[in-house]
């Protein structure tokens, strides 16, 4: 049988939970954090879908200061998971952007030229997941923000983002 | 036969074009601004799809200055469609903020409350199609970023927007 196409949608702000077993899922009951455990949140369904990408991950997004989006990108690094990330110039030189982080770990990174704001915040995982919304990847949008997350597996949705991806890509600053 | 799913993707910046077809769709030939004409712009499908609505248009934007986009929410509800807005309460006090225009009209308005931001860009058009991305309702989100909008009649992805929607909407603030 087909199996079915993946739509979900994701609500913010996400209550602030603990997120350490998606990084040390061995040891799933060994954390002892203040924060709550074992609730399903917005912000832990994004995190599951990302980790779950097995061969690539395109990333276009405005703003980029969320260290737990950054740590999920650095795991998926570590995996070998090939990774691009497109993002605006401006941002990219505040306090807090992760960009920097990425950059060092060995991540490509580009970023849009021109004085035109690079407002987009999507990814799309394996040529075949798209995350795209409201979105950014800051800590305030993801905990205080009313926001939202498409995630769709629709080609018709998919499809386009890749080639857009690949449009900005190209025209973008390696730099 | 079921009809198909409309699925739809489109990106910014829009090339700056002649709307005025589409509120005078009676003379479509008689323009004569020195805008470009007949051409088909990502604008130009999302005004399209905003008027196509029917019955009901249920909106939740940060920012709305877009002049045309206001003009296209006025022609709907002059038409009888019942039209919702919920924004933003700083974001309104703005100049050039068109949504004292719509509560003017007699459209009803309401205004997220506390300090949390509203930074939702969405529209669900007669229960049935979710417009929504990264795009506020503003001229230079329009004309300048890069930014998407993704367009779906999915019921998995419009029913969470519609849930949402009326959450939102009953937790508002109506003065
Ligand atoms: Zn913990
Ligand atoms: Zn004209």
């Amino acid at each position: 049988r087909p199996e079915r196409t993946l739509n979900e949608v994701l609500f913010f702000p996400s209550e602030m939970t603990c997120v350490e077993h998606f990084f040390r899922p061995s040891s799933p009951h060994s954390c002892f954090c203040s924060l709550p455990h074992g609730i399903e949140t917005s912000f832990a369904r994004l995190l599951h879908h990302l980790l779950s990408a097995t061969s690539s991950l395109d990333l276009c997004v405005f703003a980029f200061s969320n260290m737990d989006l950054c740590r999920a990108i650095l795991a998926l690094h570590r995996k070998g998971i090939i990774i691009r990330v497109l993002t605006d110039k401006d941002y990219t030189a505040i306090t807090g952007s992760q960009i920097g982080i990425l950059r060092k770990s060995g991540i490509c990174v580009r970023c849009g030229v021109g004085s035109v704001y690079m407002h987009h915040k999507f990814a799309v995982m394996d040529h075949r997941l798209l995350i795209t919304g409201s979105l950014n990847w800051t800590l305030t949008a993801v905990q205080s923000n009313m926001e939202n997350i498409v995630i769709t597996e629709e080609p018709e949705l998919v499809q386009p983002f890749i080639k857009e991806f690949h449009r900005l890509w190209v025209d973008s600053d390696p730099a």
